[in-house]
């Protein structure tokens, strides 16, 4: 219930209305009630209930249709960017449905930057699993993932169908993922990418690289994803460091 | 020197010219020394200069014209996922040379997403800052950055032509900067963005919206970059958090 106090009502109706869509009382495609609905409903004035849904239009959780009315938008796929986690056991995390399409498992002659990432000569077999990746069975990502040959020789044996690979690497085949290089680009979808994930050419894709190391610093695997750029995004909290050199002085609200 | 013991001979050698390419003893555009050349340096093969070099392609820091030879790439302008750094700042500890062009400065109206991100009624009155921002005077990056009516009162009297905001704010204005939430995705440049980041209509950009807060949590400002993806790559080492969920085992190179 929107009450009185310290934070704004149009910030407490904006909850009310995110907690709704995150809770699924609203799911994406739905209408949300008119203005006057949520008016009468939350017993607030017009422009409090404008300001509510104007601020989660701009947060991408609704958008208008001029004529028609506000709707509930496909939720982004978020991403933590600090966290070294796997594509499906994030997306169970955040109340998406996970799943794998088209794998593809060979080995495959590494090139120069699978070599470099897996610190093998080029040329080196590795073994190569490609996977389109989804979300609520919409293709989200397309992802290669290639493994040094001692961790190939163990996947290849096993059924890399609908699995994580990050599940079965850590409960199948005991190895203790510690960190990962992560790199995130931007790029463009063409030709295969395209098709893969049902884009428009040209359409902006995350590209993500990821090299991946066990608690003994051993390279496990490289991976290269593509992902619709529409759908996903990356967030994360980062820190000041150099916070020293500031000399903190009230500012906002301060006596000066 | 390239010595023989535990480090392969060809990591050795392209750790030896990818520091002569940081140093400046190499620079971009430079053509590599021959394979023939190379060999007779380092009293090395040749598959494993060839190792090394192809090791360096792969990595970006290279790259082969068929016929020519081989030639330093532009450095990729890196930055850290995990640090909450300024522009400019982070491009001089990266030995790059930041500057600023084209700069405006005007109180607007916040739209949805900068009210909801500065938590201000839509139509509040900020001071938004938009600039062109270099590296070693080429344009990479367009950024437009809003700030709380508070600190742009202060912020507009300054001179804000050719200096960083994260120094005025830290060191002229003594706000604690502490924390910022950071959002990357990918879009593609069109109109402006072409013209501003001089590049075809349709190229991959970077696109980074960061919201800044002091010690107290008040926030300071939002910002929305976007940056020439053939320019700038973010980089950063993630860590494992559900490590635990693993037995770990030594597998390469264990007696399994």
């Amino acid at each position: 219930m929107v009450q009185p106090g310290r934070t704004p009502l149009h910030v407490q109706l904006a909850d009310i209305i995110r907690s709704q869509i995150e809770s699924g009382v609203f799911n994406a495609g739905d209408q949300l009630p008119t203005e006057m609905e949520l008016m009468k409903q939350h017993e607030l004035s017009s422009s409090t209930v404008r300001q509510a849904v104007l601020a989660l239009v701009g947060e991408g959780l609704l958008y208008r249709r001029a004529g028609k009315g506000t709707f509930v938008a496909k939720r982004p796929i978020g991403r933590d960017l600090l966290t070294f986690s796997g594509f499906s056991e994030e997306a169970v995390a955040r109340g998406f449905r996970p799943g794998t399409k088209h794998v593809t498992v060979e080995w495959r002659s590494a090139d120069a930057v699978v070599a470099a990432a897996l610190n093998v000569p080029t040329d080196e077999s590795v073994l190569t699993i490609e996977r389109l990746r989804t979300i609520d069975d919409e293709v989200v990502a397309v992802e290669a993932v290639s493994f040094v040959a001692a961790i190939g020789l163990l996947m290849e044996k096993l059924d890399l169908a609908d699995t994580s690979c990050t599940e079965i690497l850590e409960r199948q085949l005991g190895v203790a993922l510690a960190r990962a290089r992560q790199e995130i680009t931007a790029g463009v979808a063409r030709a295969k990418l395209v098709k893969a994930l049902d884009v428009s050419s040209g359409a902006a894709v995350l590209q993500i690289d990821r090299t991946a190391f066990d608690a003994t610093d051993q390279v496990i695997y490289f991976s290269s994803s593509s992902y619709r750029a529409d759908r996903y995004i990356y967030t994360g909290w980062i820190e000041r460091k150099s916070a020293s050199i500031a000399q903190p002085r009230q500012l906002i609200g301060g006596s000066r």
